[in-house]
């Protein structure tokens, strides 16, 4: 006998890319920023009264909510603070997707959003991905037909790098009468002469709610620091009832707070990794592979059937140089790279290169 | 029309204690530690490599369960490490507790039980303490009736302080099909030569989940670090399925394991709150107030008819000293006291002594 629920028994647990210790392996797994955090930030860590720990930290975050606020041109009625963006994708599912009710992803998309629908008892619908990886044309009717109480979208999506048009966000925040989350997660990699933004159309969809996280953009994913941006209405059940009533610490509230006021500093890490990006694309694709151009930190690249894309991760893991490979459909002759440094790039491409070289 | 689910609006949110950003008042209304944390806290806090933070931490905190799982004479697989003690309640929960279903704890208790389990969408069953704030004695006959998938039961007990006997925890344990939440936030108050310990009972029992946080033993409330301890079989879907996928962060991790590594630092602390404890019931009692005996961080004192006790709490803010009161039955004549240092108890005292002197 079991004590769990049964959808708890019956569902698979989330599992993180690899973390090796071995200090001297290539890391382009799990898309994290190649550079260290702002210098702001250690100077924070540095001020940082040890003895003001033996007390609660702020419930929400209002530094760093109103360093959030002026950023975006919001209030902090706008800002959910959260342990990383995972928590805000549940708070998400606890606060408006019943057990039973129907929430939304595209197919393929970021794995943890099956084991968190699993994880509140909610139905999952996976909605294909046109051939080009588009948003299906019929996406909002597919959205009513499935009755979905929540539509979950990865922009710019993992693990392809495409970016959906705010144009296209804002109708289907329209013409859905769900919740709309638009994880935003690499946002920051994406070209600024394109000058998305979609942090405007929460002035007029109240069913919009924008994912955004330290992790990437500001190379904290150590210290799991995400937020949500949101109508004031959409906002209030997260920010004041199903939130944890301490969810963010209070050395993780400063540090986040002093690498989100760093924008010029986490701009030229984020123009460095574009320039990287654009460099890598054209060295693979004139080794012949295929890759899809990417608004993200990473490339998505199609590894040749004679050699086989779990062969080249295994590969490469061997020359000290982890990558990610997903065993799903669509994306089992793929691997997802991410970028490094210039130098980390360049051993990357050296070890795929080798490869394809002894296959030919 | 709202968006949320029904049960998230129809709830309330929980209500922190107040957290005045002035520094001259004296806190003694949310059962901090009124010492800093370990000197190996502050050491590991300017160790810290802020570089690493641009990577993802180990997502299930080995450090720190190793230590715990050494410090209880557990094994790795015991230890539930959460971003606080409330995140393991909550994982409880979404884990062993279906919407619909009874979770049941003790009236009265610590006030974030109810809003957990309205979150969950579970019906909250209030068993009566009886007049000497005991465990009734048909307990465990209630607990069936009721058909309780859970029974969360602090202890020692909050507000009042009183301590519920390992064997009482054994024996309901032992004839209880749910899962029995021991939450000993408060645990490390205890007096040692009572030789109270819940530990060993983990060996005996799978459905016995023991709390523990570091925000008040170890003097670290604003790190935001708890653990829970359970039979393998009983941890493992919290620790591998319900568990957000990396739910506390580097910098806590490190720190809360430079803490519990410390404990003769910690005992230290936890021998002068005792000594502050029983000095200032002594002084409460011979200024005529009933105080409860306590093995916490806390008194529960009984204001007199004449003064009344929300007076009372209003006078003391007016003098810089916060208490807690609660409006709830049995408690709108009393008073929760947290122990400060010996300075902030004399201030408490004579402030105390004064509203008394003055309606005399």
């Amino acid at each position: 006998m079991t004590l769990e629920r049964s959808n708890i028994a019956a569902m698979q647990g989330y599992a993180p890319g690899e973390q090796p210790q071995d200090l001297t392996t290539i890391k382009l797994n799990t898309n994290e920023n190649p550079y260290p955090p702002s210098p702001e930030v250690a100077a924070a860590l540095s001020a940082f009264d040890v003895a003001s720990l033996r007390r609660y930290p702020n419930p929400i975050a209002d530094e760093f909510r109103r360093i959030a606020a002026d950023l975006h041109g919001l209030s902090l009625d706008n800002v959910i603070p959260t342990n990383g963006g995972d928590e805000l994708l549940r708070l998400m599912l606890t606060t408006f997707v019943a057990e039973g009710e129907v929430v939304a992803t595209t197919k393929p998309t970021y794995s943890l959003y099956p084991v968190l629908a699993a994880i509140q008892g909610a139905k999952l619908s996976e909605i294909d991905l046109d051939e080009q990886w588009r948003l299906p044309s019929d996406l909002i009717q597919q959205l009513h037909e499935i009755k979905a109480k929540a539509f979950i979208l990865v922009n710019p999506h993992a693990p392809t790098g495409s970016l959906v048009s705010s144009a296209t966000i804002a109708e289907i925040a329209e013409n859905f009468d769900g919740v709309l989350v638009v994880d935003e997660a690499y946002i920051d990699f994406v070209d600024p002469d394109l000058e998305h933004n979609c942090v405007p159309l929460l002035q007029r969809f109240d069913n919009l709610l924008i994912l955004r996280t330290m992790s990437k953009g500001y190379s904290l994913a150590g210290l799991r620091f995400g937020y949500g941006l949101a109508a004031k209405k959409l906002a209030a059940p997260m920010l004041f009832k199903t939130r944890d009533s301490y969810n963010t610490d209070a050395i993780s509230q400063r540090l986040a707070a002093a690498a989100l006021a760093s924008q010029s500093y986490a701009k030229s890490t984020w123009n460095k990794v574009r320039e990287s990006r654009e460099k890598m694309f054209a060295e693979l694709t004139s080794m012949g592979l295929t890759c899809l151009a990417s608004q993200s930190n990473f490339l998505l690249c199609t590894i040749p059937e004679s050699i086989g894309a779990p062969r080249a991760y295994a590969a490469l893991k061997e020359k000290g140089v982890l990558v990610r490979y997903f065993d799903q459909d669509r994306l089992r002759d793929k691997l997802r790279i991410s970028i490094g440094t210039e130098e980390e790039n360049s051993r990357l491409i050296r070890a795929l290169a080798d490869l394809c070289r002894s296959e030919s």
